[in-house]
């Protein structure tokens, strides 16, 4: 006999985004789930756009790692709330863990959470943990062949953040391909191409990110 | 009631493992797991490990992906063998996909199976697939922290290498920093600085990889 267990912990999971997302909607807080491979250059793009937010917004981040608390410490340190989530060796973030991440923060007092996911561009893609919108960074270094690999992420993501634009010089990245292949997944999804560390081209993704926040709070007004 | 799924299926993996273990020892076959993340430059280093090993050895690759023949074609393309394994949604090669994939080849005729596993940091580190050594890569842009945040990965692969070294001055990498976080994490693993696409560093490499090809093979032929 074999058992599909996938299925119960993927219901569990749903169960569990579901109260999150009742708690998001009764405090109005903006979510968002951004994932990337390792080293795309998350917690980088989540510090420039809390810089080209922070005037507008009250935000907060969760942070996912494996191990250590690198990255909360990172954000910490510029003033902003951070929970670091720990997964000990799980591959992605669940909805049971953001349930735990959003007691230690004061949602009444946020407009936005910036949730950062496991460095991976696979298992992420399954899990709805209650948040607005999931968005993807891809660094240019990766490899412009990304798309044709792992095609689910490509799929889910609102938008594609396209990192270390200034490094496109130093590698065979091969940006009209890249987005050919990006909008034949996703014809919705913009790119945008970002130097996170410099500050190029957040301009362009904080706009976007401001549009759809206030659309999303202007649905739930209504609703 | 709980049921922990983990442990059947991390059984019947390592069942399954055995069985190719079994195979490989009776053909003479060295295999390694190459892991990292995705766009770190597997399949350029694997090409690179190639040119360097093939006047000496039979070559095979297999090349594990959620999707498309990107890799094998290219390690087609240059006479090898290869096999492409394409994951659905799975974020790791298992022992069973190594079972069919080996199907394809010709065991008898091969010295070594170069498996290119799934784009990951985090899940490929649990399955034993049946090979002799883990051998992971991590790139210079993915940053000198990642040891920090992946621990396990660099715990279990017997050598590290340090990819994309040609770009080191582009990045803001600490390279002693990570070297004394790897060898505190896995201190007879050692680092080799390479640039897969220039050739650069890969003598080094090689040549570990050949000493450890034919070690385990002394290994084999007393037993």
């Amino acid at each position: 006999m074999e058992i599909d267990i996938s299925k119960p912990i993927l219901d569990r999971n749903e169960r569990l985004a579901s109260e999150n997302r009742a708690l998001f909607d009764a405090n109005d807080v903006f979510v968002l789930d951004l994932m990337a491979s390792p080293g795309a250059g998350k917690t980088s793009t989540i510090l420039a756009t809390i810089a080209a937010l922070r005037d507008r917004y009250n935000i907060a981040v969760i942070e996912g790692d494996i191990a250590s608390r690198v990255d909360a410490e990172k954000i910490s340190a510029h003033g902003i709330p951070a929970v670091q989530i720990n997964t000990g060796g799980a591959c992605h973030l669940e909805s049971d863990m953001i349930k735990r991440a959003i007691d230690a923060l004061d949602l009444a007092s946020l407009d936005i959470i910036i949730i950062e996911n496991v460095g991976n561009l696979v298992c992420p893609t399954d899990f709805y943990l209650g948040e607005d919108a999931k968005v993807m960074i891809l660094s240019i270094p990766e490899g412009h062949d990304k798309p044709y690999k792992y095609p689910n992420i490509f799929g889910v993501a609102e938008a594609v953040i396209l990192n270390k634009y200034d490094t496109l010089s130093v590698f065979d990245f091969d940006e009209s391909e890249f987005r050919q292949v990006v909008h034949s997944l996703n014809p919705s999804a913009p790119v945008f191409p970002v130097s996170a560390t410099k500050g190029d081209g957040i301009d362009a993704w904080a706009e976007w990110l401001i549009a759809r926040i206030e659309s999303a709070r202007a649905a739930r007004a209504q609703s």
